[in-house]
């Protein structure tokens, strides 16, 4: 163990198994993790290369490989509850993808969702036995996060009682989803539904793809990988064009809407039914940041904390890079971040499931939001999270470049969480025109309830942009309720403003589509900060629940970092908004500094606390000993490049080049 | 021709020609730009496989042969200006790096200034004939910016006349240097030179690696690559570890300091002279963040006109995206920054010429504002390049993603940028440094020249952080010469408080260095600011070079756009220092709006002014024709998983786990 290290974890000022319990939401919680995560590191299947020395096309075998074993292991060990099967991939998959992902994520809970009961007969069985492999094909070259855009066609055949899928178009080829290209014998796609000469918009199939037995394409299907990307190197993302496949017609998806036998269409009762999915993942996504940013927050600090360089004090030693403010003031507001994220990830869970149980007893009435709340914080918090990660892995210095960090692998595969499941800028749009349309709720003397309802207090206080010497100053920046409140009002001015911009430009006869998009600068603004004011308000929440004394006191200087950290990168707001003055501003800086000063000796502990065992972590930067130089020096070594001392390219060109000269 | 694409180009109110001239510095340099590219064009040497389809070491291997050819040709067409080297290399390169790059950058430019003569006749035509082939080892393991602790040791053995190099221990081994793994059979490294029982410090040395026939690493010598990375796949950055190591003493370089033959040691004439090459790849860095940003806002801003998606209008066609405000407000102040930034990369580029014109003649007097306004700027636009490409590319949805748009490789290779040749924050701080320096000299008195001459007058107007309503409003935010006086006041006030904190520090006793670490945070927010008003500056004086009326109208409008948007995204600084007021803020938030509409028309000829040829940027979302779609689709035919219709990891892990199930 790296001494530094030690040192760190001695000046720890709380017990960091207890605030394990807390971020897992219990100790029996942690304790089954850790049995699940054992069973991974005990078992010689899963110690293989490190992906990074191997080709894409390795790189696919092995994680194939990966993805059949776990389905045998998790039988074989009776894991079936979804967090410990989360529990048990993220531990073999490290800040890995795997092939067979949307099996799980998407088709079979399409399949059970939308499924007739006949139908789920039918292929429920199949599926969850894996006797077939399925993907979700939706998005299109030319097409994403406009549905109604898609160009698959599914025409019915009364005839023979079948549809012809086509891709009509190269920008209609289904492009994107994950395990389409390769690994997939089925897929449900999304298509345009035509019968008895009219379009009934957008339905899904089942479709075949590959021989059961052969695995190769089916008639009519063009299918392949559609190329190296970013990231999910080990995920035959794919390509599929269809040319008049014929499926038979109990392969659409019937329990809502149908096509009879004669071809006449029958519409689905409510069109809110397929909203759930969408949901469940963004919310879902919240956690994912939380994650992402935690882990790379775990190696920045860990490092951090081994690596010694520069001077302060001339003639002596080097310090721990983390004693460097500028480190401390890039590192430690990601860290409470990190764990605001956490927390809310938590609450966007438990949120979601009260939800989901009151809309199966027919109770539809948070849904709209929810649904705002999702968009606006899987944006929100994919972007901060995205960013952040890159502030870590440079506040490593060269050696965060490397792969042996971990820190490309965490970016690559987390990076499209701002685009995929909604684009970010839409999502903030969507989350904006609930807040509008609240507004003019409020506008219209109606009073709101849930997360919105600031909006009638900021009516009645009727909230204005003013300047700094107009408003009374009541804010105490030491108190996380008052910055609360802060919060509150800036969202609510900043609706406002972008409620009276679209005001504004329907004034001047633009339409209000044209009015919406002239104010959309101020719309993702708006929810921009509506989302920081929840982020900030459930952490403050969460504070409430923590007994233990010596965490909550930690905890509340990290809540406290994040809330000022917050108005002071966004100081502009809040000062426009007449909301805090100059002077306060100023004191804000200073205790930013104070709060940075106060982490300092329980830096490693919060980190330690998420409890990221070294091999999911993956990082020789941020290994849990600290020894960080030999082993990145033995990492090194297992370079393919180095599998030979003379590379065969020197010669081929290098020696010719010489008698050439 | 896409149809969109034409329509963009027939919409443009300049003659992008002309404007292409301007960036290039002259219609002769775009004429001999072109006739150097069109080189490469012809030659069927350098059409090869897209190096995203390669195994890391079919990478190296081809762009080793790259290296080896383009030797060859330049030395046939007879290219050897500086500047033409590097219009011939880009195009063979596109967005990646060279194995061999250090021996031009770092390794002959060393020879260059450090060899004595005696030494200079004996290795510069070796490395210039690329007989042998260098590289420069300075950053160890656990050493990169603080060079007195720099581990590697060269010890004199007057009894041979030889040093003896050794690296003592595991965070002593070079590490980083790119070719030093397996290309190079020579490197220059930096060691301790002990002789005589003394220890003067770092001294550069030659030291042969490998054997010139068999390529073999000689005797003491373990050298290798270091693994995987980010980017840079091509190039193999290496380790290396010296075990008695002994070198002729002819091998050290002794242009300014001697060790004679019995060992006793001759001091250089003065420190300053080392001090050349930093700044110059700094001054270059610069305009690589210009070159870097420029591609990805010609691919994003390309794209986004031929892609449609969602509606604006109900029942109308699919917009293009770029019709969103939304999308126009991610790119269009990017583009303005590339625009901003290549300006200031020619003015580097001039300053460092004149300036070490005068060092020849013997006046060191600018030398320290070079050092500084580097440092800064280097820190400061890569750091806008690096976040910037990355909007660029999430602006283009899922499919900036793919290796095929691009982005990846351009962001990978750019990104270290930020950590080399000097850490962006200690930039920042060297900057800062000079600043406090600088302001310091003006409170006792002096009389400042330069681009800190600003530091005089904030003293004379007394400028001091106050409250809004205290200081009169003469700001036209129309105007670009007042912003770039706002920009220069904010720079003062921020450069002022960053003292003033220092000040603060020292009267609570604490020590030069704590005072000055506890202001850190202060010194990087005034480097920032005083980078930004140089920007801004440069900006504006660039334009009235421009002669032509319809280019001077679209610059100025883009010089328009960075600076107010500056100002919107800093909002806090300005009102803090009391420079703007509230109401003009929300003109500026408006005035920002309408800048985006009238760039709009000519966004896609702002973009063909780079004068990117498509082999150079490589993008599939950025060809010139605009025909994306069909191109991604054979592209992703090529990807080396569609080899075989069916993947062996069928046949080994899927079929079998089916009879398993």
């Amino acid at each position: 163990m790296n001494p530094d290290i030690v040192k760190e974890r001695k000046a720890a000022t709380f017990d960091v198994e207890k605030l394990t319990h807390i971020l897992d939401g219990g100790p029996e919680k942690t304790k089954r993790r850790r049995e699940i995560e054992s069973l991974v590191l005990s078992d010689p299947d899963f110690k293989g290369e490190d992906p990074n020395f191997l080709s894409r096309s390795e790189r696919y075998d092995q994680a194939v490989r990966r993805s059949a074993q776990m389905i045998l292991k998790m039988r074989e060990y009776g894991i079936a509850d979804p967090d410990e099967i989360y529990y048990y991939k993220r531990m073999v998959l490290g800040n890995n993808p795997e092939p067979a992902g949307l099996h799980y994520s998407m088709f079979l809970p399409t399949l059970y969702r939308q499924c007739a009961p006949e139908q789920a007969k039918k292929w429920i069985p199949l599926a969850e036995s894996v006797q077939i492999l399925g993907t979700y094909a939706q998005t299109e070259l030319g097409h994403g996060t406009h549905l109604r855009g898609l160009e698959t066609t599914a025409t019915y055949d009364p005839s023979t009682q079948q549809f012809v899928l086509n891709s009509p178009t190269v920008s209609s080829i289904k492009w994107w989803p994950g395990g389409l290209g390769k690994t997939s014998n089925h897929a449900i796609v999304l298509a345009q539904l035509y019968t008895l000469g009219n379009c009934h918009g957008l339905h899904a199939f089942i479709v075949p793809l590959r021989d059961l037995d052969t695995h190769q394409p089916l008639p009519g299907v063009v299918i392949g990988d559609i190329g190296p990307k970013f990231g999910f190197s080990e995920v035959d993302n794919g390509y599929l064009k269809l040319d008049n496949v014929r499926i038979p017609r109990e392969n659409m998806l019937m329990k809502y809407s149908k096509v009879e036998p004669d071809g006449s269409y029958v519409k689905p009762p409510s069109d809110k039914l397929t909203y759930g999915t969408m949901v469940f993942i963004r919310s879902m996504i919240v956690g994912e940041s939380a994650r992402a940013l935690s882990k790379a927050c775990t190696i920045a600090i860990r490092y951090s904390t081994v690596r010694h360089q520069s001077e302060i004090r001339p003639g002596e030693p080097e310090p721990q890079i983390l004693d460097y403010q500028t480190q401390q003031h890039k590192l430690f507001p990601l860290l409470a971040t990190a764990y605001a994220f956490t927390f809310v990830g938590q609450y966007m869970r438990q949120m979601y499931n009260r939800i989901i149980g009151d809309i199966q007893q027919g109770d539809f009435s948070e849904m709209p939001e929810l649904h705002a709340l999702s968009a606006g914080l899987k944006a929100f918090t994919t972007w901060t999270s995205n960013s952040g990660i890159e502030v870590c892995r440079m506040s490593c210095g060269g050696h965060g470049y490397s792969q042996s960090s971990g820190f490309p692998d965490i970016y690559v595969n987390f990076t499209p969480t701002c685009t995929y499941e909604g684009e970010n800028t839409v999502m903030m749009l969507q989350t904006a025109r609930y807040l509008v349309k609240s507004y003019r709720q409020v506008k219209a003397g109606q009073q709101l309830r849930g997360i919105v309802s600031y909006l009638n207090e900021a009516e009645h206080r009727r909230v204005q942009p003013q300047s700094v010497a107009a408003r009374p100053t009541v804010v105490d920046i030491n108190d996380l309720s008052s910055l609360v409140e802060v919060y509150k009002l800036r969202a609510a001015i900043l609706v406002e403003m972008a409620a009276k911009s679209i005001q504004q430009e329907l004034q001047r006869r633009k339409s209000q589509e044209d009015a919406w998009n002239n104010s959309s600068i101020d719309l993702v603004r708006a929810s921009d900060a509506h989302c920081h004011y929840v982020v900030v308000k459930l952490f403050a929440e969460k504070l409430t629940e923590v007994g233990v004394t010596a965490i909550h006191s930690v905890l509340s200087t990290l809540a406290l970092l994040y809330a000022l950290h917050g108005i002071s990168n966004n100081s502009g707001d809040f000062l426009q908004a007449g909301l805090l003055t100059v002077p306060q501003l100023h004191l804000i800086s200073v205790r930013i500094k104070e709060l940075l000063s106060q982490l300092r000796p329980n830096a490693v502990a919060l980190t330690d606390a998420f409890d990221y065992h070294d091999r999911k972590l993956n990082s020789v930067l941020g290994r849990y000993d600290g020894n960080v130089y030999e082993n990145m020096f033995e990492w090194a070594r297992k370079s393919p490049l180095n599998a030979t001392e003379v590379h065969e390219s020197f010669h081929k060109y290098l020696k010719p080049l010489r008698s050439k000269l």
